[in-house]
């Protein structure tokens, strides 16, 4: 083989794997969504193809996973070419457990339906569901284009996405205390917003990665004042 | 340098790495231990100690995570060797979100801090803790000697932890119906279980990397049984 087609090759298969990734990215999206609706409408179909689905997600994760060992070992890359498939690995990892959350929201709407929804209060998830969706799109686009500007954004949605779990947290307490035979339901969606709230937790960490990986800086940890320091710079 | 010299510094390289994990996976045993005495003693300097050395956890994962992709650039390993990396850079993330949920159960120990006790209810979570610290050290231990004997098991001990937190979910729903004013006490000590069992997932989430690691084959997502006939054969 030529150089010119061995570097060709090289640069297909980091392509390649680029391009799954984005595929993991979608399906995870799409999990989630699915179980979100299969919750609000009380789809039992719905919820059970989620639970199915979640077998793709962990197929992929391995797969990538392999075609990751297997760039490193063949191609040996260096330099932004190895940032790139160590940031691959740990994206995939979060991505994952994305999917895990969707599969965990799925199996508790599959344990509600059915249930006296007198006892079960109102509360509204859309909102933060919405956000994290928003981030964890905004992340795997700022992967796909090695484009920073709307990673330190995710970062700060992270944070807002904390404080409406509390809040949502403080209202389910509301109303325990107010009609302790909405405690169980209460705990259901207790869970179900901490599954939400982890979401955009994964997508911070993704965009954090991809930080790293455009700048050989590891940003985890260092506080969000400093991460749009270092994206402004 | 001579072959030989470049040999022996690889290998040098290789067992500092492991060392280094080994030493963040005593920290964060250290964190959970302290996390959990700063709870049970209501020992507030404890609990601040506790919260403060969680960026020592942090920083280990980023020194880390610069040696394995430093090893790779520069030693270019395969095979086992490059497998040995891999599993080091998926468990100091696990080993990392361990001392996350330390951190956490710090957190909600110093927000216990000072508040009624008379309405916080008596809940045991001993046994559950002893569990997955034991989990952690098998998971490491085999990590350590790539001995398998007790991954399986490992991977035995998760499912009895999260039966254990569903018990003590029962038991903290009962509580808060029979006297709704432990309500918000009885949250707390809900998030600290789901961190207890939470560190129990990663330990076996390390435990599959390292039967990965060993058998070059990917268990997870496979189930007990599978994983059981993979070690076993």
């Amino acid at each position: 083989m030529s150089n010119e087609h061995i570097v060709k090759q090289y640069d297909a298969d980091l392509e390649n794997i680029r391009t799954r990734v984005l595929q993991m990215g979608g399906l995870v999206e799409q999990q989630i969504i699915k179980a979100m609706e299969g919750l609000a409408e009380g789809d039992l179909q719905l919820i059970e193809q989620t639970i199915d689905n979640d077998q793709q997600v962990n197929r992929l994760e391995v797969e990538l996973d392999e075609a990751c060992t297997h760039i490193i070992a063949r191609r040996q890359p260096t330099a932004v070419d190895l940032r790139m498939v160590m940031m691959v690995i740990k994206t995939i990892t979060d991505l994952e457990r994305v999917g895990d959350e969707a599969k965990k929201i799925a199996k508790m709407a599959k344990s509600i339906h059915g249930a006296d929804l007198s006892l079960m209060p109102h509360i509204e998830l859309r909102h933060m569901v919405d956000t994290t969706i928003d981030m964890l799109r905004k992340a795997l686009d700022a992967f796909a284009r090695l484009d920073l500007t709307a990673t330190a954004q995710v970062v700060r949605q992270d944070m807002e996405v904390d404080a409406e779990f509390k809040a949502i947290m403080r209202q389910l307490i509301t109303f325990m205390m107010e009609d302790p035979r909405t405690i169980t339901r209460s705990l259901d969606l207790l869970f179900i917003a901490k599954s939400i709230e982890r979401i955009g937790d994964h997508a911070k960490n993704i965009s954090e990665y991809v930080i790293y990986m455009a700048k050989g800086r590891d940003v985890r940890h260092i506080g969000l004042e400093a991460i749009e320091r270092e994206v402004a710079g």
